[in-house]
């Protein structure tokens, strides 16, 4: 069989369950997670053996530590593959909700409601335990998956499948659609493309990872794909900032948790409090390691004074555009709001921007024009993440324009359908 | 100047032209809408000479009369366009409605707030009134367009564009972004793949017409693609059907308007009353003359009784995914509400399908299990319009999952973005 044929294959099984998933009630689908949680756990010592295979090919392909770490499953990590699909089955059932609501004149009654959007296919990076994840979502959502983690996890990824399946058949019999959770079966780098060339099965991708994985899949799909390329994300302390707060932000922002897609990459002060502020902020960030890279009017400024503790070098143009996930930081000196909302629409990636400010017009006129996902008054990046947001989970976060935007839930992973309900009605 | 350059100017251009519009006021956006209106009704004489051209070029080429009328802008057809804009501008401004509110346990108060989506592209075939239709609702809608319609057509686009803008400009002044509406400016085909190449400029593409213009542009565009390929659709006259409903359903979905997308292509009738059901819409639709390509259950019914008047032959196999747009009906007999179901998942276009049925519980069935935008039990499937819905305008009907799906309006042509209001507030 071809690998296009292999895909087919696994792409029309996928569309054949995802008629039967949608069908299903919300005590059963959380019947079927429930049972799911309760199989990990029990299959631990199957699944530290499928693991330990993954793990002896990683250390025989030289994976760095912090790879084989990331790869590794032990008893905490299938535990809390467990908790989190219990948590998926505690959650609002998203399939099925009324959104918009309408009689017309002729007294056709139409309604809008949630539904699954159908097969998804997940492209991944590495931990195993993103399997469940991903899975849960999607099957409580009602869609069908197609997961696709990294060629290192296969095995680890396979059992795991294998394992929800079995268990999702032993709690709903046969209304448990076989193919409801599915592994690409092979490492071949060309099924990505080949799965994503197939419109009449396939709803949509959500590839996560890093950047070059994302627009590697974005370039060759047909299929809608949702998601973030990567994460430059901007506080802008403004000329009426409360000084305390701006700091208490930055610092947050940038070092609470650096390696991820809503820690601050760039800092832009205004102008009139550049020469008060910036000394301040540097020493602080100094004391926690972070390297400065900043604009011509920084740099003067932090030189002129006590020298911080923090590495200062000058900032690239490239290094605007540029997600460190690391201890570093751009710092740039703007004139006022409407240079910092050009800024952060030129080269951020329209993930998530702040605005430390007492200023109420000003904090306005940022949160309508800068053009991203989330956009925050007096409050720290970090917050666009699905459970900060009270979403329960999180599958992604996404800037796109069409379809979900910002952190994605369970509610994100649904489309909608109209349906109208007559007495007879046709159209004159 | 490439193609490329001159594809990406224009992109850029409208990029910078959607910031601005993004923060008209819904005053503003009517003022220049009235004044756009107005500018068309008072430039009747130049828009028809523009189009005089286009229409001599047009019988050059040996354009169809019916082309040729598509084409044609006479006083009617420009106040037509004028009443459009008005119509537009009395519609609520999409933009900036609250879709969400939510307040955190740390006092983060995140609101969800409907945005424009930035630039959108627009390709259609002849009739040049899309021109003032389509950007009136991005316009009002805060996208910044691109148009693009048939090339017979580039002289009446070309000055209802410019016409608007210049309307647009006399009423908002500076505040009127110069480049928010814009036609592609050459007939050159490669300037739709080039154009949608453009991912960080173009935000959507919507891409109106026959099958074949839009299978073309979704398998170029690397920007997002909302659409529907084509209407393939179904009525369902179940066993408890009301038969004086069924038929009047049958009728008007066939009958009242053929050459649209929401008009039936296949009558599906359940076998238990596909002997009494038969013979009599049989009947009705040769009174018509509608053509009915029917299957073997069917032609033996149809065989066996008096011969109706319409004309009968054998459905192939093809028949059954064709958007005749015509006085022509696939006719079938399956078993039961699943048949039914199964065989419009697999045939159908998931565009509108309705169920006629007195029966509650296979209505239910076939509203949820039925995979397509819109869903009728007891009604026509002529209800899937923008206008019939109530949204005011239509810009398009999407059959896709991700972004709108069904009749798309104002709202439709929106995205969103969270907004986060703190006081100070850090992860922890």
């Amino acid at each position: 069989m071809t690998l296009l044929a292999q895909m087919t294959t696994l792409a029309r099984q996928a569309k054949t369950a995802s008629r039967a998933l949608a069908s299903l009630t919300t005590d059963e689908k959380n019947r079927a997670l429930r049972a799911m949680a309760d199989a990990l756990e029990r299959d631990a010592d199957g699944l530290k053996a499928a693991n330990a295979q993954d793990m002896a090919v990683g250390a025989q392909l030289g994976l760095s530590a912090a790879m084989l770490d990331r790869l590794k499953l032990d008893d905490k990590r299938i535990s809390g593959m467990a908790r989190g699909l219990r948590e998926v089955a505690a959650l609002p059932d998203p399939v099925g909700r009324i959104l918009d609501q309408r009689t017309r004149p002729n007294g056709l009654r139409l309604q809008k409601v949630s539904v699954p959007i159908g097969v998804v296919v997940i492209i991944y990076e590495s931990r195993p335990n993103v399997t469940a994840d991903a899975a849960s979502l999607c099957f409580k959502s009602g869609n069908a998956t197609i997961l696709r983690g990294g060629k290192e996890a296969l095995h680890s990824n396979q059992l795991i499948a294998q394992t929800m399946v079995a268990a999702g058949r032993m709690a709903l019999g046969g209304r448990f659609p076989d193919h409801a959770i599915q592994v690409v079966p092979t490492p071949d780098r060309e099924a990505i493309p080949a799965l994503l060339s197939l419109t009449q099965y396939v709803d949509l991708c959500m590839p996560r990872g890093g950047e070059g994985l994302i627009r590697a899949v974005a370039e060759c799909s047909k299929v809608p794909v949702i998601k973030h390329y990567k994460g430059v994300c901007h506080v802008f302390v403004d000329r009426d900032a409360d000084p305390a707060m701006a700091e208490a932000i930055v610092l947050n922002a940038k070092c609470q948790r650096p390696a991820v897609c809503n820690a601050m990459e760039t800092l832009l002060v205004d102008q009139p409090v550049a020469a008060a502020f910036l000394p301040r902020i540097a020493a602080r960030l100094g004391e926690r390691h972070v390297q400065l890279r900043v604009d011509e009017t920084a740099a003067a400024i932090l030189s002129a004074g006590e020298k911080p503790k923090a590495e200062i070098r000058p900032a690239a143009e490239q290094d605007w555009f540029t997600e460190y996930n690391d201890y570093i930081l751009n710092v740039r000196v703007v004139d006022g709001v409407e240079a910092a909302i050009a800024h952060i629409n030129h080269y951020g990636s329209a993930h998530s921007d702040s605005i430390v400010t007492r200023d109420e017009a000003r904090a306005r006129q940022f949160l309508a024009e800068v053009d991203s996902a989330a956009v925050y008054w007096n409050a720290s990046t970090r917050f666009t993440d699905g459970g900060e947001f009270g979403m329960g989970a999180e599958i992604g976060i996404s800037t796109d324009k069409i379809g979900a935007r910002g952190p994605m839930g369970l509610e994100e992973l649904t489309s909608y359908k109209w349906l109208g309900f007559g007495t007879g009605q046709v159209r004159t």
